[in-house]
């Protein structure tokens, strides 16, 4: 086995340890000209936040460091597909590639349900690469949904 | 003609204020009880952050104030027809009912586009009510980009 981009890597990290603080794993980074300016793990529940997803924590992050709204020289790498709101926040957010881990049935927005980059309505889409890290990033959401059972 | 209510008489104010600081004018306005508990205005320039849509903000001060990441007792109020983050925001905060202003052919995510409400992937529908001060939120809309061409 080849091992996984180190950006990947980070993300299953945040995932697995996201899980350790009672969330639902999923880990995301921003890789900007070749390094991670900022990793974040889901955190509705320890941020009191709705909205904290790991790729919507990642992309405020990556713009507090860059110091400017838009990342139009980022890539963003998640262990999980976006969601409608995170798929959402990607294209407004100019983000270049968008490298994900496992799908999302339920609740994917990417190559699921809304497939927002294909609606007339997206005005920016990433490229998008999907299942790297697949099997880890899915055998952490499956550990932890079976251990809540 | 009827006054506007109180709450969306705040969130066009809170668009007003937006357009004056040289963001796009949306503005948004979270009730608990009643009782206006956060009122916010688009500001993705001014905080350096492509999330920070009027709703997004609204919502996430409105969780805190709170003490929770879910509003299932709240409603939203909005200038402009919510995007798509915002419309996966609104459903994962169970916000209870949406009211908003103008209809937003090119972005909106709720009568257009994405219609994510109506998405099999969409497990929180609010109730949806729109056209509330639609007049002064489109006229602030079309005087903003009107003043910049």
């Amino acid at each position: 086995m080849f091992p996984l981009p180190s950006a990947m890597r980070a993300a299953l990290d945040a995932a697995a340890a996201a899980a350790h603080a009672g969330e639902v794993p999923v880990g995301a980074v921003v890789v900007h000209a070749g390094t991670i300016i900022a990793v974040a793990a889901n955190a509705p529940r320890a941020l009191l936040d709705p909205t904290a997803h790991a790729e919507m924590l990642a992309i405020r992050r990556a713009a507090q460091v860059l110091g400017r709204d838009r990342l139009g020289d980022c890539d963003l790498w998640v262990t999980l597909e976006p969601c409608t709101m995170c798929a959402g926040a990607i294209s407004h957010a100019r983000i270049a590639r968008l490298y994900y881990g496992a799908d999302d049935e339920k609740g994917g927005a990417v190559a699921h349900g809304a497939r927002f980059f294909a609606q007339p309505t997206c005005h920016h889409r990433p490229e998008v690469f999907a299942g790297i890290g697949e099997r880890e990033a899915s055998a952490l959401l499956r550990d932890f949904f079976a251990a809540r059972r």
